[in-house]
Order: structure tokens, then sequence, then C-alpha cells
């Protein structure tokens, strides 16, 4: 039996980087949070750590070797599955009272769905499912009265800057953007950066992929299509600010010219708490934001053409349907291809706009449909381009 | 018969800096406010035109004479009243929906208290009302069940920052502070600075007095003690950091470390606005913030021993009782002299240091002793200085 007084937690995609921070919340505060379940992909190594650490009542694993690996290893009251049949008990465990999803990938979709019909609160950080499927996940988050609370430390400020506030009033949602690691680049000097300089970035420690997608400006059109859904905003009245210490997080401008912003030290902590707590806030052993000591903000218009990919997740959202799942899906292809050696840094705008140039967009799509342009989308594209690596 | 559909708004201090707006409000927003009441001192020459333009039901002056005078000009529906028993009943009026307290001085005092009585929304610009008398306005309010709703630029912030908060999450409210018209000058170049030097404040358009305490830091002082009582937050909670662009017009942190900011363009119609239309937003034709335009935002430490100011205050809220009283007096006293050219800038701070000594504080004073320490002040101040002016 789980304990009355605390709250049970259970985290799809522990071992990655929001995973990780939650468990620390966890940690930090163990009169409040209880870690149920949690899922790991094949860091095994680190599941032990986390099992022997938390104490869970079930893990999921990605195979089956595993499995049946950890399965003899902890012989007692641990409960433990695999596969997409393993994510989703973890996502509706008797015990869960939130479900962070922090899994990368579509995946992440269908647990999802399955924690609304549990009625489980969802603190949702993977991207694919809000880009891919928003329309699905509110409609039937709505239909089940069930929350769902950004952890993204943009759509969480966006939600906390809303709180107590009437959506319909809303004038204008303004995500701030740092800009990644080659904001002071032009298009001419983009053409020779390298895999290293991309992993560069100045403000949050986020893993490879985010990183890049920073730099490109896609992580913030992939943010710009999730508030969309999230808020239930136009696109109009989504904006995007360049704003390089990313210390207001978001802002909302509200009818009557009036802005609300959420502002903090570049801690991921604090929002995953937030998402943990809400409508609560409870102390913790982050750092207090220090504007004196920071002495200055900046902010500069965004230029879609110095970042095209910002402009692709607003076509792809605007044209809706799948389109945003061959977004998603080409982008990861691309940077993978960067990251592997094999395209370079501006080939990642011009795979993702062939990919989109070639799909007709499926409206309003079900899950199956979403999956299946996911995957055709991915197939067309190994494809293309050199197998060979242009970088030793 | 006041029109059911339409708030019913009067105004202590019509023709001041924050009525004026406050009738600028009513006038873009025909359909939502009706000017019900106002109380002007001796400007009759823009009584008439409000007059003429609102068409009030009741009008305050501050003589008998002018009372008289308009009385016998306006037959028909409109009632004329002088006074104290005028501003009282501009304050109580049966069609008020929302009182906007913008008189100058103590003035203010009872008719708020008698507002609050008779149940009505007090939109509250009169600092004397807070600073002198916080303890007593605010009991009354919470015994009445009445919203005081802040109107400053920056307690407007902080009231919007909180909106669906919890007020025991509170960590600190963070007071952002322009730093005035001399904020680049050091002590030093301060002994010689003129009345004309003061009077120009670089963001926002206000009166006299307003703007030399901006330049003395007494303004944001005092707006530490309104705060204090408005939100409930003792003076350790309450800092203030010097932001030259006062676009962040305040800050609350909470004690999970997240900021929440109410940012805008230095339009007082935005939170004149959102105190009649609480909790409702409305569109206005106030210019949207545009930082991207700005460009920059810079923040610095506050720096006690260069504003003396800001500290007499803390102390003159922490030592509580009557001691804010003096304070207040004393500063009005000392800014006047300055205006008139009888001191000079950095007598103020000592005229008022030297009140403040003077004083043993009376412990929760209520309106007769407030009314008679401020009083008393200001007789013992006119026997100070030269009555000479120093400059020509």
């Amino acid at each position: 039996m789980k304990s009355l007084s605390r709250k049970g937690i259970s985290i799809l995609g522990a071992t990655g980087s929001i995973g990780k921070q939650t468990l620390d919340v966890i940690r930090n505060h163990r009169d409040e949070f209880e870690l149920v379940a949690f899922s790991v992909g094949e860091n095994i190594p680190l599941a032990r750590k986390i099992i022997e650490e938390f104490q869970p009542k079930l893990v999921s694993v990605k195979n089956r070797e595993d499995w049946s690996r950890l399965k003899s290893e902890y012989v007692g009251n641990i409960h433990f599955v695999y596969g997409m049949d393993g994510l989703i008990q973890v996502a509706i465990h008797n015990d869960t009272d939130v479900l962070v999803n922090a899994i990368l990938g579509s995946v992440g979709l269908l647990p999802t769905l399955k924690a609304i019909e549990g009625r489980k609160r969802i603190a949702i950080a993977n991207k694919e499912t809000l880009v891919t499927a928003g329309h699905l996940v509110m409609k039937k988050a709505r239909d089940f009265g069930v929350e769902i609370i950004p952890v993204d430390s943009e759509h969480s400020a966006i939600f906390q800057s809303l709180k107590g506030e009437n959506q319909k009033e809303i004038k204008k949602i303004i995500l701030t953007a740092s800009g990644g690691s080659f904001r002071d680049l032009n298009r001419e000097q983009l053409k020779s950066v390298t895999v290293e300089d991309a992993l560069k970035h100045p403000n949050w420690l986020m893993g490879a992929k985010i990183t890049i997608d920073s730099a490109t400006m896609m992580n913030k059109g992939l943010e710009v299509i999730e508030a969309h859904w999230l808020f239930d905003v136009p696109y109009d009245q989504i904006d995007v600010l360049l704003h390089r210490e990313s210390t207001i997080h978001s802002m909302v401008e509200f009818q009557d010219k009036s802005v609300i912003a959420q502002l903090g030290t570049p801690d991921m902590r604090i929002p995953i708490q937030y998402a943990l707590t809400y409508p609560k806030r409870i102390p913790n052993e982050s750092e207090s934001l220090d504007l004196a000591k920071l002495g200055t903000l900046h902010f500069q218009p965004m230029d879609m053409k110095r970042f095209p990919c910002l402009q692709f997740a607003y076509d792809a959202g605007r044209i809706g349907g799948t389109m945003p799942v061959v977004l998603n899906a080409a982008n990861e292809v691309a940077v993978n291809a960067f990251l592997e050696g094999t395209i370079r840094f501006l080939e990642i705008e011009n795979w993702i706009e062939r990919a989109m140039n070639q799909h007709h967009s499926i409206p309003n799509p079900d899950l199956e449909t979403i999956l299946k342009v996911d995957e055709e989308t991915r197939n067309e594209m190994k494809k293309w381009g050199s197998k060979e690596k242009w970088r030793t």
C-alpha cells in the first residue's frame, strides 16, 4: 500500500535528463512524493540504482532479455514488465497520482492516452505526444477531466502565467528562445559548423537531440505546436522572442496589454516540481533568481529566415493533420544523421522541408494513422543522402 | 437610476494624474463604466468639463464658495457637496461599485474607511491610506469582506502576479524602482541638483511630489509599506531592485523559487483599468509591450546608503505604530520645502530623519491619533529651516 500522505509518482523515461531530475525532486521531498513505477530503455545499470534507492513497485524495461535478467535479480515485491505493455502498466499503475511522461519518441503516445483513461494527472515532457497527437490527447483529457501539466520550462512558464486567468482573455503567448549554440552565427557561417560546436548550449543542460533542436530553432517550433494544443490558442497568437539569457521562461500578453511572465534560474527541477505539486508550491533547494547579479536581459525579434525550421513548424501546425507528424519524424531522422555525421547542419532543414513537401496531410488522424505516417516518413528518409560520413 | 449593465465608478481626486487617467479609462469604455460621482479640490474649470462630459450624479469640491457657485450654475440632477462630508458622500454613493481613491494626502483616509463600511470595492491610489493606516484599513476590509485593489503599477503588478496563488507561498516580493531622475548621480553630485533637474523623470508622467519622491526613493519606501499591508508580507520579505526601464513593474518570488512578474508599457491606464475590471481583463487601446524593440533590460542591486529615504521607510515600517505617519508627513513637508526652494535636495532626507528621531511611536493608533500625529509633525516642521529661498 502506498502511503496516503504522499503522492505516487510514475516516470516514463526515468534515465533521461527530465527523468533524472524528476528523481532528484522526489529524492528531495521524500515526505511529499513516492516513486511508484518507472520505465527505462536499455540503461539497466542506472535502473538498478533507481530500484535500490527508491524501491518502486513496478519497473518497465525496453527488452525482454533485460526484463528476465532483472526479474531474477530482484525477488520480492518489485514487479517487472517490458515493451509497450510495460510502458502502459507504468502509466496506469493503481498507485500513480501523477505520471511524468519524459520518454523520448512516439512510444510515449499510447501510454499517455491510457493514463488519461485511467484518470491520472499527466506531467508532460514527451514532445511527440502533443506535437503529433495534440488533438487526440487534449480531447481525451477534456473528456476524462484530466489535467495535462507541462514540464518544459517555457510551457510551465505559460501555465504559471495563466494561473487564475481566463484563457479567453489571452492576446498573445510569447515563447522565449535562447537562440541555441549558433545564435551569433549567420547563415553563411552555419554551413561549416560541427556536432561538437552544436552541443555547447549556453544556458541549459540537455540531451544531444534537444541541443541540436535548439540550434536549428526546431525545438521552439515544436514548442509552438505544443503551446497551441496545451493552451488552445491559434498560431497567429503565438510569438517567439529571442532572449539569450532564458531568464524570462515565457510570457502571456492579455487583451488589456498586461503581460504576465514567469522567470527563474535554468533549473528544470523547478517546473518539474511544480507539475507534481500544482496548484501548490513547496520549498526546495533550488537557487533563487538574482536579477541584480545577472544585470542585463536581452531581447531580439525572431528572424524566420535565419531559422527556417521555426517557419516549418508554424507551417506544419497551421496545415495540421499529419503534417506535424512528418515535421517531427523528419527532424528526428535529420538530426540523427547530423549527429552521426552523414549530413551537414544546414541539410537538417533541407531534409525536413523535403519530407514535408512530399507529404499530403491527412486531417484529424487517429493513433494508428499517426504511427503509420511516422514510420513511413522515417522509412522514406532512410533512402536519402549518402551513408558515408562527411567527417571522420 | 444607474444602468444595470455598467459599473458605477466614483473618483476621489478626479483632476490629479490618476484621476484624469481613470476618466480616460471610463471614456474609452462607456459600455462598461459610468462615472457616478467625483471630487475635486480647487480646479473648478476642469470640474466643469468633467461634469459636462460625464454627467455624474454627485460632485464634491473642497470649498464652500465653489460649492455654492457650481450649485447655481447647474440646476438639475447633479447634486453638489463639499469638504470632508462631500468626500464621504462620493465614497459611499449608492450607485458606486468601485471607488477610485486617487486623492492626495491624509484626507483620503476617512472616506476610504467609510467606503469599506459601505462595502464598496476600493481601487486604492492614495498612499496615505495604507502608509499611515494600513492596519485599520486592511482589518476593516477583512471584516467587511471588501476588496482593496491596488492602482499603483508596482502593487498592481504584485496583485496580478499573485492571482490564483496562495499568499502563504510567497518567499519574496520584489518591487522594481527606476531610480528616478538622479539615479546616475552620486551623493556628492546630489548636493547641487535643482527642482528642474528633479522633475525630469525618465519613465513615467507623474505629478511633481511623486517625481521628487522617485528621485529620493521615498516613493519606493512608501510602496514597501503599502506592499506590507496590501499583501500581508513582513518587511524582511520585501526587496527593492533597481530596474531603470521600469518594464517589469514588480515581481513575486515563491517558495519554489519560481518568479512571477507583470510587465508592460509605462501606461497607468492599464493598472487603473484592471482595478476596475478585476478579475476580468478587457481590451483597450493601450500599446502592447515590445521587448524586442526595447532590446535590453537592466537590473542593479539597491543601495540603501545612496538612497537613505528607502532605509527610513523600512525603519518606519518595522517600528510601526505612528512612525510611518511621521515618515509620510515629514517627507511631504520636506518635499514641499524643496519644491518651494527653501531647502536643498539632500536636506529632504535630513528633515525626515530629524522628524523620525524626535518621535516616539504610538502603537496601533486609531484614526484620530493618526491625524493628530500627522498635524503635529507638520506644525513642528514649520519651525524648521530658513524661510528664505536658497534659489531665486
